[in-house]
């Protein structure tokens, strides 16, 4: 089995060959398709958290695949289903925050690529419960940005409780952002797209934005604030000054979702006086659950939104997070295998 | 009519003997009885905060009276009516922040005592729809406290949304934190009060708490985890080290709801990684609106309620100001007029 | 003044000529341009419900025109302003409704039409607060249906707090219906719409619903079902079977938004098992507020909606009512004036 | 092992000598101490309801007990540890139901004394999963109907969304009332409880309802809107007319809450034109997933609730069946075993 590798912290990932992995009792091997590549396996790759991964170990967490083999006690997904494999690897079901609908934020969660081994290889074995049944009429290539990416946007939105008319900026169009637009409108938001290149822009455009603004060359803050503020903003950029920006482009009652995640232990500013007099909230979101997941592909699947993807080969692995890190990409990288 | 003045921002408030105020359309004139001395009068004296004051004014806005006179086009309150001047001295009624529930919101507002002339003097002016009526069983020395401390910390818990059986942790106990914690328990929460004066603390175990913590001597953030972390925390103390703290005690899924206005362009620095992988969020959270006001009064007329009260004569006001700003008034000074 | 007039419940509407009528103190004198039929309107002319209106009197509240002339103490909306006069005539402004967002609860409110002449006439007088903006880019013909058939959809699916991906079923497509779906859509609703006639359902496919069900082919409980069930049923046609046929279209966690009202003292019959062993609800939802109609124009003028007008003169509003009681007009009839 | 057994729908319940059952993979079985008698298990023992259970089959699902053997599989709770059988046996853990928060809606959950052999008995089998600990302080006799009369009505004033200051009124003090009172209550609710019994209103005082009303000396309806209406009412009687009157009570924006189960196919009238006009909603509501019986047992912990109980024998389970039947028990049977 051909696998991207992570080594160390400051070595490049090493393209290895290992054994096929056997799946335990409750989990299902998967042979992978496609795999997405997301910011967090760089920052996995890289260990720029706090909590850190431990090398070696395969990164992924977008894997799209077809069920192979089931481990003792597993009935279901069946061999043969297509399913896809994300952030949330596993969760224990009986904590309080997976009782009440929150499996997100489960303590005891295992998370794939990074606490165990993820997607950047042939095959991958994941927890029954949480191998997500992906529908035939989705392609693997469209499934893999949506099951991190996706779903990770889409929870955004979600907790910003979004309504119909409201204002929605997003900040950062790329991998993330060009699906945040997305779900913005679709839950009936007018959106404001910021970026700093044109090409991102062009595309948040094409894809459904009402507003773009190029923040290298206009100030975002004073740019949204002419549009009549923002009733939320969702920060995906990892820079502190676009955190900034996008809560400074609030108005009273607005909210900033952060799901951005910089490296090390960066903190946002926040300043105290505006936001207790304007009423403003600052949110952290995580990945959706398998709900919000399924929702997602329903929602492709009824054709209500268009993925944008950049293909390449695993071998070219650190090419394609050179690329990445670049912002040579306007959407997402997708591996094939 | 003797009144309290703030005649520059450098200057201690100055007891001058002024005319009877003309209750102009729409308005209606009010004898005080007694009002609150409120941190944010301090601040307004002090020309504190980004948005200032302009000299000379009245501060004061937990003030309670009776109506004796009614500007033209008034038909109520009608005369001889006991009511309390709040922070929201009057607001638009048609902007969306007012159409939609949240006049505390309306960029039209005066704020007593601020904007406008507040209630330390014997008598003030006014908007009758924002004379808020003060049930008869209520002494004016109770209602003082309530008309601003009582109806901002149950905005609080109110928009932290508490819930039975959720842990609610406290930081500052003193004129908003006894009412605050009050309000939390009333919700149904198990209350933790944080402060750094043991009166302070007494004080709280009295009037509920289930568990306090002295900041001087433990570490909160531990004592507070070892409890099992907050569901809500309330920052009412405005040091930068106490905000910290009141995030870092959160559990994952916890809301801090900041109401301190700490002096100048205060920052609150959050941690990005934490907030997100524990989906935390930070609130602000100005003053309630009129129906809130209400609510509060009919808690307190119900014996839900306990108002803690230091007597005061307005003569004493700069004393009263250093009390205040020494710690050494365990909850709130009232002044009599 | 040409008017259309009721002068009992047993008369057709008189076409009468009549003085223009002055605004009195905060009131504004519209210019009518355009005025929708809504079956409200009928249900006042014929007196149907518990509550009934005074003849004679002018019904009307989908009323589009230009200020003319303002009452005493108007500053706004200034003369030549474009406004709709909508159900809401006026609310009080300090009640526990009004101030919580919900004037459309205030027990002093006055209705368009009903309790105060309408805009079936070339002029109507409003309260200025209440004359809507509507804006230019918006003809009077679309902004009349939007008036009330839009902003009393658009708020039922509020109120249904419908999310992204839920599935919504429309009962009764038609002046209402036709707007209510698209609502759904724009909410990010997967749409299911119900009615006897295949026009209407033609319609709604053209307007965006993903599944149309005829119900006097076929029945539409087993056809949801079928579908997995709807997490939001819209009833909007006022026959029991449709209502009963609403709810029991429901999954599990479901709501049943009632919005039509039947003649009488119809009531609803909800079979308590299921409701309780499902977790479902039942909502009463009237009107939307100024900012619900706000929002209402604000989508429409983003192009995110589509009205269907069937013009009439106003000459000919008893045969109109005909054509809406026979079911012969598709969407919504428009009277220019 | 003795057990009380429903052998027949017409039958009288037989005790009976069983063997001690074994626990499945995935299960463990408890050592019963007590049992609570809920109306649930006298439907359950007369077939009333329209999905049915099948005979012989042992009711009770208000078991409080100690684990004394595990199943396969089967880690935690340890044998000795303290545990509660409630109505919901099982739930599947991974429908949308499950994942989002409401594994009471699961359609694959076992039900106790239902689907499932109950809690009348020395002993049961339970998944290990849903054997919810019991805190040391809380007596097993306390403990019984917190369990299902507990978790049942908190979950209730949940789903109202009962905030502090909003009037709560209960209809039908007994088993769930005398708890559903103390939530209404804990929630930061007026309460006001209708009965018919004077013992069971003296009973609601003393716990600390505001107001009572007996409901066959006074109208409630017009009593409590003497009193200003309610924000939310709770129907815990099975009677067709307190349900009407439950819903006549509601202030406009108000929620009906239904708990009782009546017999049969009966149905809940609701006049739709009150229920639109008003804003009013009606919401059917079954018990509380695991977070909210851990909930009632923390409340109950920190003595924040009193549980009324009557003993009995299990020998004595017909008995107290008709007592139960007759209004002679003012709050819950509790069984020893
Ligand atoms: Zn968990
Ligand atoms: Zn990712
Ligand atoms: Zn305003
Ligand atoms: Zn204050
Ligand atoms: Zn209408
Ligand atoms: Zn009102
Ligand atoms: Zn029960
Ligand atoms: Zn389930």
């Amino acid at each position: 089995v051909k696998a991207a590798v992570v080594t160390g912290f400051e070595s490049p990932l090493e393209i290895q060959e290992l054994p096929i992995p056997d799946p335990g009792p409750g989990q299902v091997l998967v042979r992978i398709e496609c795999s997405g590549l997301c910011h967090t396996d760089i920052h996995a790759a890289h260990g720029d958290w706090p909590v850190k991964p431990a090398p070696p170990f395969i990164p992924g967490h977008e894997g799209i695949g077809v069920v192979e083999k089931l481990g003792s006690g597993v009935s279901e997904p069946a061999i043969g289903t297509r399913v896809a494999i994300a952030w949330l690897g596993s969760a224990c079901g009986h904590c309080r925050h997976c009782i009440s609908g929150w499996e997100t934020l489960c303590e005891a969660q295992q998370n794939s690529g990074y606490s165990v081994n993820g997607t950047f290889a042939e095959y991958a074995v994941v927890a029954a419960a949480f191998a997500n049944p992906v529908p035939d009429s989705i392609s693997a290539r469209d499934a893999a940005p949506l099951t991190c990416a996706g779903v990770t946007t889409y929870k955004a939105i979600k907790v910003a409780k979004v309504a119909p008319a409201e204002t929605v900026a997003i900040f950062g169009i790329g991998g993330l952002g060009h699906l945040a637009l997305q779900y913005a409108r679709i839950a009936g938001g007018f959106v404001i797209a910021v970026d700093i290149q044109d090409d991102k822009l062009a595309m948040a455009t094409e894809l459904g934005a009402d507003h773009v603004i190029n923040a290298s060359t206009t100030d975002p803050v004073q740019a949204i604030k002419d549009l009549g503020g923002a009733d939320v903003a969702v920060a995906l950029a990892a820079s502190p000054a676009s955190f900034d920006q996008a809560f400074r482009s609030l108005r009273r009652g607005g909210r900033l979702v952060c799901v951005a995640l910089p490296a090390n232990d960066a903190a946002l500013n926040v300043p105290i006086f505006d936001m207790v007099i304007g009423g403003k909230s600052v949110i952290g979101s995580i990945v959706g659950n398998r709900n919000d997941l399924a929702d997602v592909f329903a929602l492709h699947e009824a054709g209500r939104t268009r993925v944008v993807v950049v293909d390449r080969r695993l071998d070219d692995v650190n090419a394609a997070v050179d690329e990445v890190l670049s912002g040579r990409v306007t959407a997402r990288v997708v591996f094939s295998l």
